[in-house]
């Protein structure tokens, strides 16, 4: 609760205020405007915005705004922070001086693994940082029915009311299979009926939902998403009371050329854009170093043709709005919390000054926050569970019949559709399906790996194309099984079992050799090194992967194979029980007849 | 709570829907964009919204909705329903055919009455009716301390806090002089508190405030303001966060002709207009009756030049975000509650249909609530009480010097200024200070009816004109005293005494006689009779003011006068205790020297 007296106070000049902000280019996201003022801080809000020089002088700290820009701190509704595979800590040393404040985050990975107690590690480590981590309640842990694949954590709905008390918690994540909801799924329901009666967001996803399904979908509760593929589901999300979420996936389902289409579609017919949010979602300690983090979402909006101010309200007010937070955050005005950005460029969002909660938290690229190894309790940190050791034999997939060819269903990652399976055939020898690396078919195997049953799924894939050796992998949303990916059988069982010795992360094997490996301890998800250590190995294993297993030479197929075992969204998946169709929540046979 | 499960059903067809409408051209207020869609309702809410004609046949109830505009229903977020003068029931009746669907009602007129209970029972008979009444929690009941107006209702900052379990509680109401926040009152700060604690609106006014006044108004809590009164005003308001709540006051201090202004810079400008409403706040049933409801100003915005939808967002969404109940009401999307508009036009707002809940209420002129007359308790409608009756003398304005020439301060309605007092000179007979009806100066009082002390504020003013007899009224903001104005003291009397028989309303004496009167019962603020008889005597009572007693000739002049008691809002009231400066809180002597 903010000290009202205290801001009356400050404003009417009868105390003096600890920061001013002198003479800057306010990006007014409420008015839509630049204009010049003068920004009056108390303790952590904001107590005045003044005409540009009228703010007064002779405070403890004034900072000289002139030919600089102040725009409100970016507030990232939706991410998972697990997926950068570093600490909290370190996400927060790498997205504050780019001027990230905030982020509603999901723990709902190191919940499949870890639970409740998991999710509050995080969050407590969370606490330790300046960035503000919001909590994004998980709305559904498991993701999947048991029989359909294992994980460890689960959430009950008692104990997802009692999640809402937690101070960080923002409002009901929506990250589940949208079947569940077009199926009236009681315990979904239940929880919603808990967020709205706690007036909270009921957040959402409705990926390709068009028509009498997007309704069907909205009309039970969801407000948002940020899984559109398209521009004409994006509008139809909006006329729908939808908030797009956009969650920029370069070269993927949703990139720079639809947001093009979009802004040109908006200022054309004037669209309404209070509903568009920008959001990272899921984004590796490497691509956010090097891409940079909601600033690079927001500059390929800028690029895309909105005007800048629009684009700023897009991460800014227009996130406040969707997470019901706006009278606090999301805007520099008096009473909300003075989370602020100094800009030398608002195009380019070239952030000089991060201000959190009326402290300057980076300056000139000098982070001011906790920067020292973090540290996790062990129970964090031993994740990774087999029932045995792994053998070459354990990714067999055999046929039922004696055919010297096999018709098997082959997942993949199409750019412009997702996740899609194919018909290929196989050679069999000495009964067994054999890879094809010359069509860069590869087995694939999901390792339950929580110690619970040692169930392995197994079928082929060409997401990784690996020439040579084998991948392994304990990155594989939601349940975080391991999965492996093998030009061979033996590398297949090397890389599995060398990633329980690293207690989680990728293994790449050739020929019996590790030729790369990144150690993800916490969770199986999580490093505990620095970023920059984190993105260095992670270069390493692109590098392997492409140059000596021959992979998948796209960028980001590392990426955006921890996403094929996820059977949430269309429209299959591959777990620990084998290949999943996502609508219909049924196992489908690799190997046809 | 919704049913989601039937919603879920409807919308994929799996049940069929109570309504829909066909083929309709909708104004989405999300989109800011109209196109054609069929729309189909399942009980009380919004269950798909489809293209045009893809939403089937073969229902209950199927309207064709070709030709026609479908808009959410009109909300009005500031509304004091007693200012009618007429029952919920009959302002329900007035206002749907017009298109309001939901007013948010602050009943504090008659809670300075009968306290708590006179709330209730308001609200009670709100319930009966099928508008819509959300409950804006009194900010302040007094709204002065007892020395400086006697009141009669009370409410502590505990039954605030109660106040806000009411079913139809929505936000903290802010009809308070602002004064009070920026001397940092514990008892207001206490309730802003407790509305933030419960996540509801806490609503404001800040008349005329600027710069620093403003900030630290803001900084305090509240978020919006309904009491601007220029461009230059609004302009900073939305700059700084608060909501523009335009209360347009014709020939007042926001007219036609501002907003006229307001439109130009904005669209000029590319200013964001989601912080803009609409509302009526106190209307006559007669003004409501001839010029409309919240379509009147939806009207005038139109004509202003704001575009067509975007001044129904003023009207709908923009009304729903800033209530915070912008995912139940304000806009035709999936899962909404079906308030639904069907017009002939939309830039005339011409009305044909009006649905609330789904169902039917109002179509081509035929209304379907409750028409018979209402029924309040006897408690609600013996309100007035005079210690004794009212004589001639004591209405007689006494000098403490033996001058023949009294200065006198006259407090007067200012069309550009609101309340102002100015210095005049009037002769002294007697003993006793003379109105001058030559230069319209009146005698004023202000009679105690709460039967608490009888006490009778003194002094002159200009704003009744009138040249003969007098004026007595119970409605008088906030405490709702009985004024009494007067070119002689005898008629003064007697329309005071005429009051007390009447149980309250507005008396018109001239030479001893009654020329005209309107009774309000209930609590002395409402009639209980219809609301075109309640218009037709109020517009008796215009007549015989301007024509018998010679009274101001602005058509408004009466409504004005309602407001001249009221010493929450600059620069000047005039309670039971006499003239009161607004700012300082502190009486005037009317006689100078």
């Amino acid at each position: 609760m903010r000290d009202r007296g205290q801001l009356v106070d400050v404003a009417m000049a009868r105390t003096k205020p600890d920061m001013v902000i002198r003479n800057v280019r306010l990006v007014n996201v409420l008015s839509r405007e630049i204009h010049c003022a003068d920004i009056l801080i108390a303790g952590q809000r904001i107590a005045a915005v003044l005409p540009a020089n009228e703010g007064g002088e002779g405070y403890r700290t004034t900072i000289d705004g002139t030919e600089k820009f102040a725009a409100p701190g970016l507030i990232d509704p939706h991410v998972h922070i697990e997926s950068s595979m570093i600490s909290v800590r370190e996400y927060a040393r790498m997205v504050i001086p780019r001027g990230t404040t905030m982020v509603a985050a999901d723990p709902h990975e190191i919940g499949n693994v870890l639970g409740i107690p998991g999710m509050r590690v995080l969050l407590d480590e969370a606490a330790q940082s300046p960035l503000r981590v919001k909590f994004r309640v998980p709305g559904r842990i498991p993701a999947m029915p048991e029989w359909l694949e294992t994980s460890n954590g689960s959430v009950s709905v008692q104990e997802t009311r009692e999640l809402f008390d937690w101070p960080e918690a923002v409002c009901l994540a929506g990250d589940i299979n949208p079947s569940l909801v077009l199926e009236k799924d009681a315990e979904q329901f239940d929880k919603f009926d808990q967020a709205e009666q706690l007036g909270r967001l009921i957040s959402g996803q409705s990926p390709g939902l068009r028509g009498r399904a997007l309704a069907a979908f909205l009309a039970a509760g969801p407000e948002d998403s940020h899984v559109a593929r398209s521009v004409d589901e994006i509008i139809e999300n909006t006329r729908l009371g939808m908030a797009s979420v956009l969650a920029l996936r370069p070269g993927r389902v949703l990139d720079a050329s639809h947001l093009e289409e979009l802004a040109q579609i908006c200022k054309s017919r004037n669209i309404d854009t209070r509903q568009f949010q920008l959001c990272t979602d899921d984004i590796h300690a490497h691509d956010l170093m090097h891409e940079g983090h909601l600033d690079h979402r927001l500059r390929a909006a800028i690029e895309a043709g909105f005007d800048a101010v629009e684009a700023y309200q897009f991460a800014t007010i227009n996130v406040a709005h969707g997470l019901r937070i706006a009278h606090d955050y999301g805007s520099i005005a008096p009473g909300r919390v003075a989370d602020i950005l100094l800009l030398s460029n608002l195009q380019s969002v070239s952030v000089e000054t991060t201000i959190i909660g009326g402290e300057i938290v980076c300056a000139s690229d000098e982070y001011f926050g906790p920067t020292e190894r973090v540290s996790y309790p062990d129970w964090a940190k031993s994740t990774i569970k087999y029932k045995r050791p792994l053998k070459a034999d354990d990714f067999h997939v055999k046929p039922k019949n004696n055919n010297k060819i096999a018709q098997v269903l082959v997942i993949s990652n199409s750019k412009g559709k997702g996740k899609v399976t194919r018909q290929e055939e196989l050679p069999v020898q000495d009964g067994v399906v054999q890879p094809d690396s010359g069509r860069d078919i590869n087995v694939m195997a999901m390792v339950e790996r929580h110690g619970k049953n040692g169930d392995i799924g197994l079928g082929f894939s060409d997401a990784a194309g690996l020439k040579y050796g084998a991948l392994a992998c304990s990155v594989n949303h939601d349940a975080h099984n391991i999965a492996i990916f093998g030009a061979n059988h033996d590398d297949m069982a090397t890389a599995a079992n060398r990633i329980l010795e690293i207690g989680g992360g990728f293994v790449l094997v050739r020929d019996g050799k590790i030729v790369a490996e990144l150690a993800l301890p916490i969770a199986g998800l999580m490093s505990d090194d620095k970023a920059e250590v984190v993105a260095e190995a992670m270069q390493d294993v692109r590098t392997a992967f492409r140059e000596q297993l021959g992979g998948n030479p796209d960028d980001k197929a590392l990426i955006y194979m921890n996403f094929l075992a996820l059977p949430n969204i269309p429209a299959f998946g591959f777990t620990d029980k084998g290949l999943i169709a996502s609508d219909k929540m049924q196992p489908i046979e690799t190997v046809i007849g």
